[in-house]
């Protein structure tokens, strides 16, 4: 376990009770301040450390990189460092702003790398090169069997053998906070005998996790399931928004499409493998038993809470998903071996998302098509309006974090706000 | 119609007869000689055109082009200056190496410009952001409707109404002579009643088509069917290798993923929509008739010759598909119209795929799939042997060529042969 990690290390720095960004995470992201240019940055509480200062002034001299890495508009170049150099910048960036680390002047160094976390844009963290999105939660391929097919031959019958998972659209991954406009496309309302165009009638969100490739493959190399965290750098909250009216009629028989395409949010934050440690656990018994190349030994599962809410064009907020990431069927471990088993090659930046993440209760079920089961069951909302699906003006909001030890490792945010269609 | 289309101009550079290179070609693509760094170049005959050296030695200082565009290891640059530039440097070349165009001191030029085709190395001539691979073959489409569900209802109540399309890997596009590696995965065979896992049996090719984004959108914006050309940059020959068993068992319900993603062959040659012109005519006709945004006028399919070849191990050789771009039945401009409709951005590089482009005739289908119809028709082979599908050693090559007053317009080939799975 890093020495980063240690719940009782304390930051020189203010941290607000219950903010996601202890000097125990020390996440990676990229901001830019007025009109500077971007660069890479951490944050411990509600202030964003700006690592290429900090590398200017030499806080990182002995580490041995490229002055260049931190003065980039991704994370990309930095990943590709790999983990001893990455983690090792980690852990000076906890003994720089712990109270027990070196003795730093605590007021020069506030002045000199830090911003408030309001005064900055953070920006889309990673250049993404290829995306995945898998299809992990039982909970969730159920539920959509159960709607679209038959519930008692809910999951077709790969489903317990692999992790089923198809490439999405890397372009439209946007950061936190850039609005979302409703998509415009060709879908087959029930009772029609032909297939209509107009705006998209059934946007949804669906609440996912992904990882970040920090180390590449060659093209025809497989990564073993023990060896699969050595690529994965880490993790952020991800909305693969839906439009479900035009995914129904588009998705056969290759699969989502413009259904999906036209946008998902991701939070600006990369929390690291390493600050996820403590919050790994057991994932569900696999049955039937899974092919060797899909077995794992270890604990691959993360207990991290998740969280949906929406905001109403009134201001009016209610949480309407509360899942966890250990409901997952398959582990990300095995996600990437089986991805890569046909020799299919990673780079850095790639981006795997986890599919959506429901549990077993209504209330945690991970989209708006299962919380109101097709429609059929609308939510009550604050202000008495209901929801079957999401309206115009309405704000999604993903949140995750875990807590032990009285530590919370959290993700911030992955928010995005909907606009009517165009014209 | 560009000056560097006319038919009747001759290079003053040696062209063997059936080229796909003549002076009105002027393809681009990205070259390396020796250990020198990749170069951006174009090729008339079998001389390969350093774009790098021509700018430096002036030859575009008129354009007002920055220097290291030329000296990039992908196109994607140039392609982003725009049309209105690389259509210029594309005259210019025409103007330089013409018999009529002006005197230069074309001894002069071969020394400083020109290299043997065969003493360089041709490299991917992209990099592909996001690929979309679509199914817009309508004889394609319904060879596998037959196959695989029903010959009565061969087309999916979607197909006739839109252009079928999916996001495929980006990161395993290969440039024409990379060894394919056969791929390893998990397959349901027919007998069985468990998944197995193993080298993938029922290898085959895809003779496809792609184009090639040259301008960006922003997200939210779409791109009409009669400004698509605009964003096309040119296209290139395109060989979507699958793995049939493994597509089989995982491809329900998101689509082809470990199938297809372990490798995609493409020419190493982008062919301007510009030297295309003399080859549009008039696609087939759409029944019934589409929605007003998949609407189109002109002519917007292309008469092009598409051939694949097998070459076996005993250095045997024999044209196994002959088929044509024109029978697409969903054309370009409205696969980019459909795929930007509900907002979805592209950006420089993107590269769209046509799907198997199969005709009426058997000798006509663009895969192995088709030809040997799932396996129950062997194609004889030279040598004695028969396949139904690609074996080890076996090279599939495609060609693809257009022909007008004595002018052919070729797109060299995407060649790559096949070697065993890893152990």
């Amino acid at each position: 376990m890093s020495k980063a990690n240690n719940p009782k290390l304390q930051s020189w720095l203010d941290v607000p009770a219950n903010s996601d960004f202890p000097i125990q995470n020390i996440p990676f992201g990229v901001f830019k301040y007025k009109n500077t240019a971007p660069r890479l940055c951490s944050r411990i509480g509600d202030q964003i450390i700006d690592l290429n200062k900090a590398n200017e002034l030499g806080y990182f001299s002995d580490l041995e990189i490229p002055r260049k890495v931190f003065r980039q508009p991704y994370l990309n170049d930095f990943m590709a460092l790999g983990k001893a150099k990455t983690s090792a910048v980690r852990e000076r960036i906890s003994e720089l702003f712990n109270k027990r680390g070196r003795k730093w002047n605590s007021r020069e160094m506030v002045d000199h790398l830090c911003f408030a976390a309001d005064e900055v844009k953070m920006l889309l963290p990673v250049k993404v090169g290829d995306y995945t999105d898998f299809y992990s939660s039982i909970e969730h391929a159920k539920n959509v069997g159960s709607m679209f097919r038959d519930p008692k031959n809910a999951l077709l019958p790969n489903w317990r053998h692999l992790p089923v998972g198809y490439h999405g659209r890397a372009s439209s991954i946007v950061v936190s906070g850039t609005p979302i406009r409703r998509p415009k496309g060709q879908m087959m309302p029930a009772d029609a005998t032909k297939p209509v165009y107009g705006p998209c009638r059934l946007l949804d969100f669906e609440l996912e996790m992904a990882f970040v490739i920090g180390q590449p493959t060659e093209l025809g190399q497989s990564v073993s399931t023990d060896k699969a965290e050595d690529y994965i750098f880490g993790l952020c909250l991800f909305n693969d928004w839906s439009a479900r009216d035009l995914q129904k009629w588009e998705y056969v028989p290759l699969g989502p499409f413009l259904g999906k395409n036209f946008a998902s949010t991701i939070s600006p934050w990369i929390i690291t493998l390493e600050a996820l440690e403590p919050f790994r656990v057991a994932g569900p018994r696999q049955t039937p038993k899974v092919l060797p190349y899909l077995q794992y030994a270890g604990e691959k599962n993360y207990d991290l809470d998740l969280e949906v809410s929406i905001e109403l064009p009134t201001g009016e907020n209610q949480i309407i998903s509360q899942s966890n990431f250990k409901y997952m069927y398959w582990n990300m471990c095995q996600q990437l071996a089986h991805h890569t088993v046909n020799g299919c090659n990673i780079q850095v930046g790639d981006m795997c998302a986890s599919g959506t993440i429901s549990g077993k209760k209504r209330s945690a079920y991970g989209s708006m098509l299962e919380l109101s089961w097709r429609g059929t069951r609308p939510l009550p909302m604050p202000d008495g309006s209901e929801r079957k699906f999401i309206l115009d003006g309405d704000t999604i909001t993903l949140r995750g974090w875990g807590e032990r030890d009285g530590v919370r490792i959290g993700f911030g945010e992955a928010s995005g706000t909907v606009l009517p269609a165009l014209e």
